[in-house]
């Protein structure tokens, strides 16, 4: 079966392919940095923030959450090079609408209880400061033994409004 | 201080803000679908993958591993309406190339015991196989049971080589 999403997906990617030039690129980012931003739909990363194709890593999740990308940003950090880590949450986040408990409601609502215990101990990450939250994050990456002091790290805000980022930290 | 880098993205991102129309929309995605794929820098999601702003959730980390993006997966379907999961991993992993052992070897050697001791416990998530690892990681989504069965889930492989998707499963 294939769906609509899958045959857009299909088409569209045969067009961008069609002119695609920039098949030799390393595996290490070429300028050395890795973004870290949310999944939301309203973020075209590489375009809203200037990332050429090769130039960075770019991580996404839920809220932009620095805990939940731990992982990605040391394998990023520790195995591939890069030495600067650009934090960018942004306004309208769903992550500043929501509590643990009510996702895990909904869950037990929506799905019953079995799936509510499959993720019983599960931490969403909500939060409900937004620049609090970047400078919270920026301070967890900071404490990091696993990242460097010479690991530069700053905070951002994307506004979904208007399409500006302004610095936090 | 301000770096390179952060020059960098505040000029590029007022030029993008100074043509920026999208404003007005909402936060779930319009195309009610979420893609997973790697943080590699060598892929541009929203243009490789036919992604319009506002169209879908663009989750990311090393190796897009669906274990560790099950958190935004479940915010994306459980609390924003998606209903459709299209995970794309691609040739030339990072992930490829390095064992769990081999990292926390390399953490150590470069960052010593405080801090090889701090990650003691984390999976780094590797694979040695490409499109096995697409397959374990459609299956691992398909046995949650936060994710219903209406959701449709498909795998996919991007080839940095040609800029061409593949279809795995």
């Amino acid at each position: 079966m294939t769906t609509e999403i899958q045959k857009s997906l299909v088409e569209r990617n045969a067009a961008y392919a069609g002119k695609f030039t920039k098949g030799g690129l390393p595996l290490p980012p070429g300028k050395k940095y890795l973004i870290l931003t949310c999944m939301d739909a309203r973020i075209d990363a590489a375009a809203a923030f200037g990332v050429d194709l090769g130039d960075a890593h770019i991580i996404r999740n839920a809220g932009a959450s620095s805990r939940d990308a731990l992982r990605s940003i040391l394998i990023s950090e520790q195995l591939l090079g890069t030495r600067e880590i650009v934090l960018i949450k942004h306004s309208g986040c769903g992550m500043l609408t929501f509590t643990n408990e009510a996702a895990h409601s909904l869950v037990q609502e929506n799905l019953g209880p079995e799936a509510a215990a499959e993720i019983a101990t599960l931490d969403f990450l909500p939060f409900p400061d937004l620049d609090q939250a970047v400078r919270d994050d920026v301070d967890f990456l900071q404490k990091q033994k696993t990242i460097p002091e010479s690991v530069a790290i700053s905070g951002w805000v994307y506004q979904v409004e208007n399409g500006l980022v302004r610095r936090v930290v």
